[in-house]
């Protein structure tokens, strides 16, 4: 939108608007674009976030989106039980050790109250866990369900809270409890479920890369860092402003385990008994989490358009009572002109901000969120039938003066350049932090070893290259903090020798740290 | 429909679908239509539900409606935590009394495992309760984030699970674990919050009548049947086929009570600090219970058009290999052709029902499930251009035969004739079984001690007339498991005598039997 518009120097900024900046403390600087944006904060209840009106809009859009491309690939929504009988774990052997150590666990079904002193009451025969993730209670409702191979492929899909205990919280990435998607299907066969396992992997890769401007790593978890119960698991990894990776999202193959353990038989096309295949997929709020990582700045949040509530917000700019009146009108107008275009399929979202603070102050609020497009109406652009522009993307390029009727023609492609611009950093710097030529431990010790010399000093980056999968490489890596993220599905195929072991190897996988 | 159309005589339905009738055993019929429609079931989690596709899908439109009036009415989703600990409930006495009994507590953190045998471990230092509904929590974020009235109102809702602890669950009417939503708000004056409160009051029962065709009538609850720690409490109550009232929304001015008790305060205008004024209300998937125990027929349910997940199912049916292409070519185009049209703002949803299983299976399945409008194709129609249509809410008219251009162009106004002609039932027995003439407590007895000798032998009906509020009174409805409802908006506002007590009374007040 630097067509024919008049651009004017941004000010020198003093001060960034958030503290610290990344390079200062990229730990901190994280926890304050969370507060400033308005996505979430820690509630008084350990371990537990209250997400706030921008970060649960964020993600009502997040959710808006998945679900729109789970009902295509075929899913029907339900929603399972909070509550799982301890009984239902044992029967998994590997998942509930897996998940044993964060559940939380409900023991009483009612209070006493004597002399104002609260205590629980009505201990429960069997202690129900608060769900952690929901294989055992859809498994076992899928056993009931499943009768023959006419009831397959079933596939479900629930929107749901679930809690993991976690000893160490962290804003958004890892809190006690979160809100996610959990897709769960049965098969007749492994090829069957094999391929539903990768079509899921799939529409989260870009659904990650399309409208959260997040590109991503796609391919498959070893397997000490698989799914408790899993056969395959798969990852879609993205590399956030530290170097360090975020799983965002997992797809699995949960082979007949689950079935035999909850027995979900069905009989085939041959009239045969037989255990069914199944899969889960989930991907969380923790999302939010990547979304600040990947694409804040120190002037806090900048939101990829296909996901923020407000994809333009009017700002009227009013020197004394007597401008309001035309101003206001003036706002109203370009804002339903705005509204009535689409971008991606969708009207556009426009939030006029008449509230009784300043201007000024307005302005640095949407910039901490993120909004994509910021515009100011003084009574100088209503006369020249102007709008002053400033896009969050770009904003060391400062306010530029555009005639309205251009902009509200050029608003869908604005808003997607915006999207793409945010992509193309993100993957550039992926690119530039992605090292290839590492080829012994030596090296990756180094690598990893030295003390951090980039920007915003974390995690290196990521490391592509062999190896052999020996479990001893493993402590070689976890001295560093490193693990093998995942083995991506673009293999070369070249055979060559693991990096940590020296032995031969022929797949290429990315070692990195991870949060 | 019936224009121009060819009626065919419906064929005589030896048995109906759902076993046992209403008339038969009405509390059996409704668990018969919950299970055939495909809404609900129990788990195996003691009184903890599983919400079905076809329930779910009628849950999501309900929610996407809601949702829009509370944005419209100026509400910001958030999410808060799903643990309240001891502490928070303790501060507020009457709230904490009215919940005791019906807590999940979480007494530990993780799962210790030994021999194979599991028991919970990492005692808390404090017990947290599974969220009966979120005062509180929501209270005690609010006293942190609200400073001066420039922070006010503050409109907040969440969409979330809910536990209450039932002794005896009834499905989708009163299960441990629900989904909801619930508004909290705080405002600077009585008169703000009061104005809120009969706001979505308005909300709720505009939303009930227009959505899911549910007549209502819209009143305050006398104070015995308060929400635990309000000052004033509203109700939309809703008439079953079984003359049963059910409280269908509810909208609370909660005074300064929680204000008070958390320390909810800010600047007013003058620069003195003041408590807040807020209000809740709440709005839950037991509404999917009244829509079965409204719509319901011995057939199936009858969803009502807004909130069906498929408007229109179209059934090809296939009496050779033969005819497939042609006839799935032209129920291709029919379907194309539907959802190219709108109808309350949205496309028309169409499901094409191609499974390989009978067409007279899949036309039980969906009139069981209550999709409005039924259209079976096989080659004579394709010839004839025409499409044979049941009509849910018509079944003993049988099918009628149109041509597709017609029904094409008029299936707009078609599903808003089901929507009220659902509503028009549902009132009209309403208006039936709403008795006004009872005067004395002799005439009261009469009438709820009698044998049920009206339809679906339930709760007979509703006393409308006055009621002194005297507490002694309470005792005498309840030798009839009797309540008053509530106290209906539209006032009369003449004199008279108390039905139970004789004493002198001016309001008029709904008494009933529940759900």
């Amino acid at each position: 939108m630097t067509g024919n518009a008049q651009t004017k120097p941004a000010a020198k900024q003093a001060k960034t608007a958030i503290t610290p900046t990344r390079a200062e403390n990229y730990a901190e600087w994280y926890l304050q674009i969370v507060r400033a944006a308005d996505m979430a904060e820690l509630s008084g209840v350990r371990g537990c976030m209250i997400i706030k009106p921008w970060g649960y809009g964020v993600w009502e859009l997040m959710q808006r989106d998945l679900d729109r491309r789970f009902k295509e690939t075929g899913h029907d929504n339900c929603y399972f039980p909070l509550f799982i009988p301890l009984s239902y774990f044992q029967k998994e052997a590997e998942h509930v050790e897996g998940f044993a150590k964060e559940m939380a666990i409900v023991t009483h079904h009612r209070l006493k109250i004597e002399n104002g002193v609260l205590t629980p009451d009505g201990e429960l025969e069997e202690p129900l866990i608060v769900r952690p993730t929901s294989e055992t209670v859809i498994g076992t409702a899928m056993a009931k369900w499943i009768k023959s191979y006419r009831d397959l492929p079933m596939l479900l899909n629930q929107w749901a809270n679930v809690v993991r205990w976690e000893m160490r919280p962290r804003l958004l990435l890892r809190t006690a409890e979160f809100l996610w998607q959990e897709g769960h299907t049965a098969h007749e066969s492994k090829e069957d479920a094999m391929a539903e396992t990768r079509r899921m992997h799939e529409v989260y890769r870009q659904f990650a890369e399309e409208v959260m401007a997040l590109p991503v790593i796609a391919g498959e978890k070893p397997s000490y860092e698989r799914f408790p119960g899993a056969d395959n698991s798969f990852t879609i990894e993205a590399m956030m402003q530290d170097g360090r990776a975020l799983q965002a999202g997992t797809s699995h193959y949960l082979g007949q385990n689950f079935a035999k353990s909850l027995n979900i038989q069905f009989q085939n096309r041959e009239g045969a008994l037989e255990y069914v295949h199944t899969t889960s997929w989930g991907l969380s709020t923790r999302m939010l989490g990547a979304l600040v990582m990947t694409h804040g700045d120190d002037n806090g949040l900048r939101t990829p358009p296909r996901l923020a509530p407000w994809q333009v917000v009017i700002v009227p700019i009013l020197r004394n009572d007597g401008d309001k009146g035309t101003v206001m009108a003036y706002c109203e107008s370009l804002k339903a002109e705005l509204q009535a275009q689409t971008y991606a399929g969708e009207r556009i979202r426009v939030k006029l901000d008449a509230r009784d603070i300043s201007g000024a102050d307005k302005r640095w609020e949407w910039i901490k969120k993120g909004a994509p497009l910021l515009l100011e109406v003084g009574p100088r652009d209503v006369e020249g039938g102007k709008v002053c522009v400033t896009r969050r993307d770009k904003l060391d390029e400062g306010k530029s003066f555009v005639p309205q009727g251009e902009f509200v023609l050029r608003i869908a492609s604005e808003l997607g350049a915006i999207q793409q611009s945010l992509f193309d950093q993100a993957l550039a710097l992926q690119k530039a932090r992605t090292v290839t030529d590492i080829k012994t431990r030596a090296e990756f010790d180094a690598y990893f070893g030295k003390e951090a010399d980039n920007m915003y000093n974390g995690g290196q980056g990521f490391v592509r290259g062999k190896w052999s999968g020996d479990p001893a490489s493993i402590a070689m890596m976890e001295t560093h903090g490193v693990s093998v993220r995942c083995i991506p599905l673009d293999q070369s195929g070249e055979e060559g020798t693991c990096i940590l072991t020296g032995a031969p190897a022929t797949q290429d996988v990315i070692f990195a740290r991870a949060y």
